[in-house]
């Protein structure tokens, strides 16, 4: 019989020591969130194929996994094809299935919902470095609000849930998916260009404005086309005055209410904001998901590569199911990412138990064991880990073992009924 | 685009009423465990398909769910099998993928190891009122000890965890396998015959001595056999004496240091138990997983038909994947079971935080929004919840509903930016 030892390709078993992190930071995610007004939910791992098939989810469609129909409704034969063997699948996001959920139970949650889900989503990447199949996303979302006041307390909630995980100077970063497409527009790229030109722009930080010069050049645009719109760009350029700068410019192809919008939720954040970060304009911000309507946002930090958390709002999709509009923006943290940082910083988990080992040696009666573990049970009830254990024959090693694994050498008791004797 | 509402088949959507009593008996399983020394894993929800089907998951193994292999190795033809389409599927249970996970680290994690796990598996029963497709296990082991503190501890955890869950007047059932072969074989039953007359014997509950004795007349089994089998069971016996008397006449079939072992863990359970409950030798219960190789023990509550919690000793299955034998003993409680009593309760979550909505009123300003917004941010920082809400046209039905969310009228503040007119 083959049994095999390693996980499934692309995906990780976790071992106590970075489960403590993740258990620690499940919890303060939940409890920060929950001060915002957030209400957790939960969706099932397996969804329809018709649904994960449905275009919201860009590229990661191609990565879903898989799942084999049963019984009678798997048919093969000779014309069967690929299509014909799944009718469901992992999930790849959180936002497909809480758009569903959403149109399944409006009619019993409150009005906005600020829903908080916590869970793991599944795609067939390629296996690399630090990059899993099966990872855990951490979304909020509120629905049903049209305001500004949604991009405020989303912004304010993550936000605040770093500075409590001792994240500092960080920042946000914010544009807009209208001003995104004003800025092309306006400087004459079409309709049918913008795509192409964000997959370029986003590159920005890293190839910088002559980079993406030229790659939109080879890419075959006009050249008084890139001209005029890498004009419109200023390096390091991100206060509210370049912003408002920006809406004379866009006038025509944008309406005011955006940009001043913009600057009502970037001077609200900074009015608001209880932890070290700052909040910025940046119009080279794309964030790749095509369902985003409007507000997009990140947050970076200069010590990491990639950024921690990303959203924005995306009016359009949860219409998809209703059949009506329902106004949605979501923040995302970068659950997976903000772990490995706290693995690497050896973040140690605040607030950790007293721990206790007792060690029982071998061949002791019924009765004294039991006396052992009531006194055992009498730190437990005050909250202190114990561990109970026979004594080892080796018990220098075990000792040893012990110490490493936090154990105390003050905290490790031994209790030997030879000397009980009674 | 056909967008469909429901989850999928079998499985459910968790709204924010339930959502919190889960998170909240996830939270106290893991503070009450850890108190016990044990400590979180967890595996992917994908395993190897050769695992699951490896045949220590019985009749578990014809519920999986599979999934579609992927690009070049997913090859369709006209004599393409089932067999052929799956290299994976998702774990039906959390006792597999810690047998694998074990034999994977054991050189990494502390002997004995003592593992808590909660966490989603996938079973495609048929769907009935109560019972999902997706369903969260709930399992601690603790794997590498041969001695009985491993079943003390697991049942001591155990009882504390439901005592903590107001969870009372229960009763733990206790048995082991050897019991129940001994009992069998020495009545005169075949070693073949084992598997049938268990299935038989548990259901005893149900349908009464005289049910079985039926039951085991129509399977054909010889009449004196039976009556020498069904005299060694006595109504409501479940005492220490009884057990001790059972070793006379077993003492062919068994080694005699089993029933002390088992009366040693009654006895001592019954010493350092701090919950109000009893331990019963039952020489009826069987449990039916096929890798149980000794203890065997349950669970059950008078108020409710089915059990709580269930486990045993399972000494050879870990070595089916290391090469060399691991002892292990677990205990699962029945999370969903005990979140359908909380919620048939309507059990309120102990220690909820303080609830206020703020409502502000519409075309308020943004610096009048922040200075509401800060005020919020203050009593989150003591760890209140703030639900900051724009004020609705119809504001008398929007207070109902946040009442109806359990935020207090009193606790429901008005902000009207028309008085506060600077």
């Amino acid at each position: 019989m083959a049994m095999i030892k390693k996980p499934v390709t692309g995906m990780k078993d976790i071992l106590p020591a970075e489960m403590r992190i993740r258990d620690y930071v499940t919890q303060l995610v939940k409890e920060t969130y929950q001060t915002f007004g957030f209400t957790a939910i939960e969706t099932p791992a397996v969804e329809h194929i018709e649904n994960l098939l449905s275009k919201q989810g860009g590229e990661n469609e191609k990565l879903i996994f898989k799942i084999l129909k049963r019984g009678d409704k798997l048919v093969l034969d000779d014309k069967t094809r690929e299509d014909d063997l799944a009718d469901s699948g992992l999930r790849y996001d959180l936002t497909l299935p809480l758009s569903r959920f959403y149109a399944a139970h409006s009619a019993e949650l409150p009005n906005p919902f600020k829903a908080l889900q916590i869970g793991p989503v599944w795609r067939a990447d390629r296996p690399q470095k630090g990059r899993f199949r099966q990872f855990v996303q951490c979304d909020i979302d509120i629905l049903g609000d049209a305001t500004n006041l949604a991009e405020i307390e989303l912004i304010t909630a993550t936000t605040t849930l770093l500075a409590r995980l001792d994240f500092k100077n960080f920042t946000v970063r914010i544009n807009d998916r209208r001003i995104l497409r004003a800025m092309a527009l306006c400087s004459g790229f079409g309709e049918d260009d913008l795509d192409t030109v964000f997959i370029i722009l986003d590159k920005m930080d890293k190839i910088g404005a002559e980079g993406v010069r030229e790659e939109l050049v080879s890419a075959g645009y006009d050249s008084g086309c890139i001209d005029r719109y890498l004009s419109l760009f200023r390096e390091g350029a991100n206060d509210a005055s370049y912003l408002k700068s920006l809406s004379d410019e866009l006038s025509e192809y944008l309406d005011g209410d955006c940009i001043s919008g913009l600057c009502d939720i970037m001077e609200s954040v900074e009015q608001v904001k209880n932890a070290d970060f700052n909040v910025v304009f940046d119009p080279t911000l794309v964030r790749g998901m095509s369902y985003y309507t409007g507000t997009i946002f990140e947050i970076t930090m200069d010590e990491f590569g990639s950024s921690v958390a990303g959203g924005g709002r995306y009016d359009e999709m949860i219409g998809k199911f209703t059949g009506s509009k329902v106004c949605a923006c979501g923040f995302s943290i970068g659950f997976e990412r903000i772990i490995t940082i706290l693995l690497d910083r050896d973040y140690q988990v605040p607030g950790s138990k007293e721990k206790y080992a007792f060690l029982i040696e071998k061949g002791a009666s019924g009765d004294f064991t039991a006396s052992v573990m009531q006194e055992a049970m009498r730190l437990r009830e005050q909250g202190a880990c114990v561990l109970v254990s026979m004594m080892n024959k080796n018990k220098k090693f075990q000792k040893e073992q012990l110490e490493k694994e936090g154990f105390s050498a003050d905290n490790i008791r031994e209790f030997y009924y030879s000397e009980f004797k009674r």
